[in-house]
């Protein structure tokens, strides 16, 4: 069967089989099937669908298109966390460092940013030396010795959502929940942990802006991850407003690390418990000896692990073994060399901060890029000083801007100030 | 507006402007847009749709996007007909002469053919020393001389619509009312000619199966020729069955000859003697001093030039015009080799001769190409002996199959007498 009948047939509404959805992701990693060809059947992707069969089925070839990682040779259950992307999102800074601090051995494979979203490499990039984009076997060590690594995707794993990926970038046909579960999934796959918790972002600033939407993905994701033989759960959580208070990278770095030192803002904790406590009900899925049966038990332990420091130290480990300089961590980040403090007009109630302005705002500023490979400065970014809920009086702070170069700031100010809202 | 916008707009289901259309065919001709871009519009396209707006704008930018023939020097009405593809389906050899003996000037541009259908250029090749390709000012000196003038298709004309089709072949898109009817309206409107008359076809030998999707088709192409100010308008005939008794290049100009000589088969004939008669209306629209304006006199016309040779000079004089050598047409065509007779197995009615099989078997006998480029064997075809509503006695011939080895014989005639019914 060729691949002009396998557009034929998914253009009319018919399931492609097994082998054949086999036959398409080698001719994709391969290089044997033209561009504008993957670029059809995506497309009739996008409009007919793909049942779950057919999305298990490209999920697992596309994760065995290139290397997979054995993590086997590690002690205990090893588990991964995701999100799906959204503004003041660093919850694995936290989360990961946490859930190795109540046992679990955390292996994450994390991105960069692109669009409005920021990228959880960007972010440990920040840190003075340190160093994402680990060979598999170093990656392995530092596991063994903390417990806890996060490093870069490599290039090596699932090839095949590579190019799929960026065909999809400029094809427009992002936007199907079969080509994005299959996209993360198969990555995740491919990165080897047991356990796979979910965080899919749902509202303005994520990419699934509604609930409904984004509990369609979810479903789809956990059975893929389940199908495939792994614990695999997700959550669905709110991204209207950034989590947290700040955005940008070295600020949401130092933000992460209050909240493993027990301290930070309450949005932000209160994320990564949840996140944390269901990641440790996955591990206690695969090893009901090791971790607490109950959640409220596993939550506590969660707690005490960030109030005891535990959590904070793993960080340091972590990013000592990835060779970083922890000293930022302890000292504070050089800050960016120009402020800017938005005040309000007006006394009342904060209403709403559009979560995807926020990010906007701090691409603006320097915090992103517009292009894959274009340089980032980590010091710019912001931190809001009210969020929504929040009483501020007229001429009171409601947000600061922080930039390497002051003509950055008008347009960051005038996104942001457009979706700060005061009633 | 980029290209990645307006693939995401119609993914949407929204409208493309004029402007945006423009942009699109403008970056397809010039090769600006790549492949895949063009592929994910034209697989959103199938799905979601243009509507008539669109389509007439796709089809005056696709009309534009090369050299266009100015026919307003030649004197008289110029007048067009085209099929959307059947099997036996030798009507322009009929049906050019004799309109221009009617008195219309007519200029075809005419295609080779692929698949299981056959196409009038090479049929035309049939004839020794016959050439199609003609150069612009040649085609236009054929037609000042005889009034009837039929070529191959042009690169020269409608660049863009080569691109989309050579890619629709390859991608799957080629299913399309919209993509067809821009395809097909793109070339007649760029030769020139004032009467566009379209002979949509359908069946099962021909593109469109049933009667209500041909009337969709037809519906949106006379729109658009009626947009571009062109007289236009459409029949839908039947193409359960193949045209007349013959399938293959020579078999078929000479079957045409025998019609333009007021012999032949009926039904090849009537259907001949209706596109006329409706290319005349048109005709009539445009100059209606120069043709009846009655339909009866009209038919009256196109016979009376059938039965007093007439239309058979007309063809002579086009084919001297065009270097052929008309001593085939008087004389008979060289014949194929090789005749294999298929005999009725049992006596009864014939109730279906299956077009497509037909048109399939005289690919295998050589009549066909399965690329373009691939070699044709002129001789090679088969001819009808009984046709739907025929008395069949057992052991009577059905059909005589014609080819230059006798080794294509056998998967012919299987295709072909599993398609034949007899009751």
């Amino acid at each position: 069967m060729s691949i002009l009948d396998l557009i034929q047939k998914k253009r009319r509404g018919l399931r492609l089989t097994d082998g054949e959805i086999g036959g398409f992701v080698a001719g994709v990693t391969g290089g044997a099937v033209p561009d504008y060809q993957t670029a059809a059947l995506l497309m009739a992707i996008c409009f007919a669908g793909l049942d779950q069969d057919e999305t298990l089925s490209l999920t697992l070839y596309m994760a065995r298109s290139g290397r997979t990682l054995d993590l086997s040779g590690l002690p205990g259950v090893k588990g991964d966390k995701h999100s799906t992307g959204g503004v003041g999102d660093k919850t694995t800074l936290v989360v990961a460092p946490l859930a190795a601090a109540c046992g679990l051995t955390v292996a994450k494979l994390a991105g960069r940013g692109l669009g409005h979203t920021g990228g959880t490499v960007d972010k440990l990039e920040s840190i003075p030396g340190f160093t994402a984009a680990l060979p598999a076997e170093e990656f392995i060590n530092v596991l063994r010795k903390t417990g806890v690594c996060v490093a870069s995707q490599s290039a090596e794993l699932a090839p095949a959502d590579r190019v799929l990926y960026e065909l999809r970038d400029v094809t427009g046909t992002v936007e199907s929940v079969p080509l994005i579960a299959a996209s993360v999934m198969s990555k995740k796959l491919a990165a080897g942990a047991d356990c796979i918790l979910l965080d899919v972002k749902c509202g303005d600033g994520a990419f699934m802006k509604t609930r409904a939407d984004a509990e369609v993905l979810a479903g789809s994701m956990v059975l893929i991850g389940r199908g495939a033989g792994r614990s695999c759960a997700a959550v669905v959580t709110e991204m209207d407003t950034p989590l947290g208070r700040t955005v940008g990278n070295a600020l949401e770095v130092a933000e992460a690390a209050e909240v493993l030192g027990g301290r930070g803002p309450e949005d932000l904790r209160e994320c990564c418990l949840l996140l944390t406590e269901k990641l440790l009900e996955l591990a206690a899925e695969r090893d009901p000896g090791a971790f607490p049966a109950d959640g409220a038990a596993r939550r506590a332990l969660a707690e005490r692990k960030l109030d005891d420091g535990q959590a904070y130290q793993k960080l340091l480990d972590m990013v000592s073994a990835q060779g970083g300089d922890t000293s930022v961590l302890i000292k504070g980040f050089p800050e960016a060399p120009y402020r800017l403090e938005i005040l309000s007009d007006r006394s009342g109630e904060v209403t709403r901060v559009g979560a995807e302005a926020a990010g906007r705002a701090a691409g603006l500023l320097g915090a992103g890029r517009r292009r894959k490979g274009d340089p980032i400065d980590h010091a710019a970014g912001l931190a809001l000083a009210k969020k929504p809920g929040d009483a501020v009086r007229a001429g009171e702070r409601l947000c600061e801007l922080r930039a390497s170069d002051t003509s950055l700031f008008p347009a960051a100010e005038r996104l942001l100030r457009e979706q700060i809202e005061i009633r």
